[in-house]
């Protein structure tokens, strides 16, 4: 039993150690392991789960809007890592090297690919002859390698999943509109499915993407009040096309550069579902991404019929809902906490006196709520329970990051918040990069973007107090 | 139009020569393209497609045998790849060498996977306690890399996507039963969705996985009479349990070592497809893993009515078929290669004289039959027509298979037919790894497997004459 009091052991509270509530919650509600290999998790079944729905129903986005899967080597030659200037500057330090294949020294080092954009780069350059190949609309699922010195699960790790959007296209309009597009389609998806609200803006010119003309983000607000970059989306202009010679014969026939785009997510939004929506009871799991999206827990179920009428409940259920059927010889306490610890969205307990009855318990797990229900509704109920949680989870985070964004209007103000309330700070900017500086260097807090949404805050700058007219959210951010 | 010429041109016969007839079609098909890394391949999107449709009903298999997906780092420490002994003699000179993070040299370098034996013992080392935790039944989708000197798309390439499917069990019977399970598994699948019917069998010491205990394998024959090993099924014993110390307590309280299996297919399937099923047109699919099951293609598309009939039946079709109309400004011919090329399974002509006659023209890809169908009855029959096609081609891989399976009791028939009619040659073995090299040295062809289905050919062995009593299907394979 020494596995079984490793869980129902109470993890660390959010209120007093949020980075250990995090690391305990990950590794007690089973999503990853550590490996011999630093920096490099292991996605164990329960978190695997999760990643197949949300890579599942993100795929469909991509399919809806016209984009195809391809699969690129997971090798890049470093001669052509260093094709476009910004990007090798970039993405060098922190790339793995391969100098050996077998007992053979390679004649040019490999890199493992931190992203792709030098291969697709390369390949359009060859696939693309006139505008009838444009546009180019294509997305890849695969692992990337970023060297980073100190890691977390899911938030920041040597290897991890992700899905990276390549496409050329004709004209800048089109590039521009695309990139605009996808940058939506996140945005929407972590709304609708992972019910995170998300902050949609540009990325100052000192964040935006190695080789870049433009950076858009999403961004969402953590349970501790720092922000998380969850998504981007990239505007290349002709600067990738220009480097690798990627040309096409237009309608007029005159040679022209295409126009490019990249975006990506990847099991960093993993990180943050727990971080939105998680509590002192472990993970709380949207129903759209829930492996299991009820448990049925039969109390003293040795009792006569008991697991009959919960093997018949989870058989009514099972058509149309993830379901499982805790039969095990535990206790139902520990059968609860784990349930509760695995963010399990809903779990009906069902009695000797329940059946009695012809009812059952639905206890929701976002807010404990106890729902009794006759058996003859349960299925229509159990669906409606869902959906509830689905919209009260997105509901609760809006309010969260609404109570936790904050405006300032001189740098006493802005100081202030930070270090008593943390959360987004709206606040205006002057478009200087040493004001940005300072502002980090002071308050650790870094401009995560500038808001489609404009609001003017004030007058002038926040920092150098000259005239300023865009408003940035401010964050301190993982 | 430089590039429709280049389709529509005739590909290499493969009467003439195969390799190239494979290298056509491959390219052709636009299932691939080569990248600037040695033996990487670009897998474009039909290509990606299939793997697609491929992945999805396998995994479903993989799941209903009770199996949970993973995800294990890609690199592997040096020490840990060497802790079993065979496995690492095995792997270790076909590896690719990370030695470098950034600018930092590693302290130990780090191999990126061939195969990941390793990491999953590691962590089942770790995760697994007592008799409750077992079986493990992990698999894992992702990408390998071998470093071979020469390779070509699909059958041998430096890096290429598989499954492997990991599991530990309680009892070696448990083990061996996981074996073959997964084999049958591999080989059902195969049959029903590939239509590619396999060998099934056991592979002879020499011909073993690096560390197993013993080896199971579907063999595959292609059109030339070659053979392809299309996947494999590992029993490993409690040796990778010895030496990585994956020990549990079980019901009478002793400490017991696992037993485990390891079992996987790979992208080389998609060369398995093209070299069974395609023809002098090119590619030929089945109905299964066609992304495009079918083609509708107007003729005289700009007479009136013809597109909005074309676009009704696609509407029509569409709800339970892959279907593509193709109504580019090319010529009817030349959307006829292109769909034969791809091996779309079957085609749909609409003519302004067909549509006055509300009529259709179906036609099949595997066998070119013509079927004039009432527009009225289209979604039926042509849903006949794809199931017609499915079963026709694992019919035609199936006459081709025994038709090219030979018997040879003595040295000299074993190698006339393998010089005149390349194919399976069952005979007969005293199990001695001299007469298997002999063999070898002197045919090229090597033992495929002893096949669970035995005959007695003969009582002698076809090489040394001694006493055998096992039959051997012998082959020259890719
Ligand atoms: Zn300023
Ligand atoms: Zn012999």
């Amino acid at each position: 039993m020494g596995k079984d009091k490793k869980l129902v052991e109470a993890i660390t509270s959010m209120a007093v150690d949020f980075p250990q509530w995090y690391t305990d919650v990950v590794k007690k509600a089973e999503l990853i392991d550590y490996s011999s290999v630093r920096g490099c998790m292991i996605i164990k079944p329960y978190g695997y789960g999760i990643w197949e729905l949300l890579q599942k129903q993100l795929d469909q986005r991509f399919k809806d809007t016209g984009h195809e899967n391809v699969y690129m080597p997971m090798f890049i030659p470093e001669s052509l890592l260093q094709k476009e200037k910004d990007h090798v500057e970039g993405f060098a330090p922190e790339v793995a090297w391969v100098t050996h294949g077998g007992d053979e020294k390679l004649n040019e080092r490999l890199c493992v690919r931190p992203t792709s954009e030098t291969l697709f780069c390369e390949h359009y350059a060859n696939d693309i002859e006139s505008y009838r190949d444009l546009p180019k609309l294509y997305n890849q699922w695969c692992s990337v390698v970023r060297w980073e010195k100190t890691t977390r699960p899911f938030l920041r790790s040597l290897e991890f999943l992700w899905q990276e959007g390549h496409t050329a296209h004709a004209s800048e309009e089109e590039a521009q509109e695309e990139t605009l597009r996808m940058l939506n389609v996140y945005a929407d998806f972590c709304e609708e499915v992972l019910a995170i609200p998300m902050i949609k803006g540009q990325k100052t010119e000192s964040e935006k993407f190695a080789g870049a003309k433009a950076t858009y983000t999403i961004e969402s607000l953590m349970h501790d009040g720092k922000a998380l970059q969850s998504g981007t989306s990239h505007n290349f202009g002709d600067g990738f096309a220009k480097a690798f010679g990627i040309q096409f014969t237009d309608k007029d026939n005159k040679l022209k550069y295409v126009h490019q785009t990249s975006w990506g997510v990847s099991t960093r939004l993993l990180g943050a579902i727990i971080m939105v929506h998680g509590d002192d009871n472990g993970l709380v799991l949207p129903p759209a991404i829930a492996p299991t999206q009820v448990a049925i827990i039969p109390i003293a179920q040795h009792k006569e019929g008991v697991l009959d009428k919960a093997n018949e409940i989870k058989a009514l259920l099972s058509q149309n809902i993830r379901v499982k059927l805790d039969d095990s010889d535990k206790s139902s306490g520990w059968k609860f906490s784990e349930q509760e610890m695995k963010g399990i969205p809903v779990r009906v307990e069902l009695g000797p006196k329940d059946i009695e009855k012809n009812q059952g318990v639905i206890v929701r797990r976002d807010n404990r709520e106890k729902i009794f229900v006759s058996l003859d509704d349960i299925e229509t109920k159990v669906q409606e329970v869902l959906e509830a949680v689905q919209k009260g989870l997105l509901e609760k985070a809006k309010a969260h990051k609404d109570e936790n964004t904050f405006v300032a209007t001189n740098m006493e103000e802005f100081e202030k918040i930070i270090t008593t309330t943390p959360g987004f700070i709206k606040a205006m900017w002057c478009g200087d990069e040493a004001c940005e500086e300072t502002i980090k260097e002071k308050t650790k807090a870094t401009a995560r973007c500038i808001p489609f949404e404009q609001e003017k805050i004030s007058d002038t700058c926040i920092c150098c107090g000259k005239p300023a007219d865009q408003m940035v959210y401010f964050a301190r951010a993982y």
